[in-house]
């Protein structure tokens, strides 16, 4: 049970979401003799969720049904328990204040079977299907009728917000366009040029990037908030996942296993998001993933001046996550 | 050493200040056996700070000097050791992408000598002289060649970002307006009558008010973020704590002081930052401060969107807030 609150006068949204205090606070590590016991993700643990809506197996698509769940699987999605919105969310009543009812999609991505398996250990056939699914996955929601924007992301760790310690993405279909991508929408609007273009042609190469592939390029960003932020930039304007090719998406995956590699080389086990950021019916904007480690706190000063202040340049950074390669 | 970078195409910023990274990480908690050796914001540690820039003693202001540092204060403002921004930053290098030398002052509020006193326990006096502080500090820094903005701030508790224990406040003025400042003030010309003179009309005395006194209303805002966020409004407009009688900043100062001794009844020693909203030279700005208890994580959902899932409805904090009470 959820809505969608609009701020008092701005452009901004907020989910009241009272379900969802009641999800796992803290993941549960499992070895490999209690996780037969403890994690939901796991395989043989499928009747231990709600049906899976999609289920990827030797190259098929499948459902679970109330009858049969699949097994056997090599990545499941499934709703969230604990959705932040859902497709029968009940209507707001009248407020005062704005609000419309919490209408959308809230699904977890198993990315693998197995407990120990880790992202960055992914083969790339591995790596290659779990982008597969995130294309399917997205465009799946983004064609369901009242849905804005599909919002693709992964948490991993207890300080980046994840409740469960088995490899897992989000994903959250939203009746509404976030701010985030609005601003930029329109920014980009008022320019000649891409921005994201440009910012290729300027960092590609020098010493702001981290790695490159064929299709990527992997940057400490100029403008970074945090120590180790990154971003993914495709080298070819394209502005959604829907448009990639399988090369590209093996370029993609490619990319999003070397940042998080060199993360968990240059500081073991450390906390981290990413992010997916495309608009699938606006040409004029590039796709781009950012992953952001949590190696700070954003405190007062932030959020009094949304100003974040960063005590590693990026040009130090990318020193960093090389030199431990 | 620091600069203040632009966002490749946005108008945001953020400042990257490489010698912040040495300051001390984790709050020492010091009981009152070794404070003496090891906080250096309690009394009688005046000289292993930098020299005070003032500092409030029995009704009068006073100074630090190289010869002689004042003893036997009430309140002592210190630069910080680990500025993010200084007076003397130096020109930045000519580089491909926009930025400003990290011109500024960052500014430490020593609240009171002793360490183990804590805001909420403060009596009316003490709590009036710091909200004095508070104006007396930001109006001299408003008043600095090159400034625009002055960002007024408190963190308590490590994972609010303090990294001391002492009970501290914090400054930092602005060579620039801060994007979530200009945001606020660009939405409020195009609108004919105050957003926030609607929200006291609206809030008061309803089921969102968490406090009220002479001047001031405390709210658990309609729109609210994270569980327990609240916002003090003053019910008549007024811009900026310059203008504000003694009465008022008692009201303020109280209503502080009120919001932060609910959090620490609900839920103990749970660490917070508020923070200061206000526009000295317009008019239009309704003066506000909001306190954010650290309840929730921002993942990757809300660096995603800019919207944040909130699992407790304001209307449900104010009822938790009031029955410790």
């Amino acid at each position: 049970m959820s809505e969608i609150r609009k701020h008092y006068f701005l452009d901004e949204h907020c989910i009241i979401a009272f379900g969802r205090s009641k999800r796992p606070s803290a993941p549960k590590a499992c070895g490999d003799e209690i996780q037969s016991t403890s994690c939901v993700f796991c395989k043989c643990h499928e009747d231990e969720t709600p049906l899976a809506t999609a289920v990827y197996k030797k190259g098929e698509i499948l459902k679970d049904t109330d009858k049969q769940r699949v097994t056997g699987w090599d990545i499941r999605c499934i709703p969230n328990l604990y959705p932040a919105l859902s497709p029968d969310a009940p209507e707001v009543e009248e407020a005062v204040f704005e609000a419309k009812k919490g209408f959308g999609f809230h699904e977890v991505i198993i990315e693998n079977p197995l407990h120990e398996n880790r992202l960055h250990l992914f083969s790339d056939d591995e790596i290659l299907l779990l982008m597969k699914t995130y294309r399917d996955r997205v465009l799946h929601y983004q064609s369901q009728k009242g849905i804005k924007y599909v919002s693709l992301f992964k948490n991993w760790g207890k300080k980046a917000g994840a409740s469960l310690e088995h490899t897992h993405s989000q994903l959250i279909a939203l009746p509404i366009m976030p701010s985030s991508i609005l601003k930029e929408k329109k920014a980009i609007e008022d320019m000649e040029n891409c921005p994201y273009c440009r910012i290729v042609e300027k960092e590609n190469g020098k010493e702001r990037q981290v790695y490159e592939n064929d299709a990527f390029i992997l940057i400490a960003p100029y403008y970074s908030k945090s120590p180790y932020e990154m971003w993914m930039l495709p080298k070819e304007h394209v502005n959604h996942i829907s448009s990639f090719s399988d090369n590209m998406l093996l370029s993609l995956g490619d990319c999003i296993r070397k940042a998080v590699s060199l993360l968990d080389n240059t500081i073991p086990e450390l906390a981290y998001n990413y992010m997916f950021f495309q608009l699938e019916h606006d040409q004029s904007y590039h796709f781009n993933v950012r992953i952001a480690p949590v190696t700070s706190i954003a405190a007062g000063f932030e959020k009094n001046t949304d100003i974040y202040i960063n005590t590693m340049p990026p040009e130090v950074a990318v020193k960093h996550l090389q030199e431990k390669e």
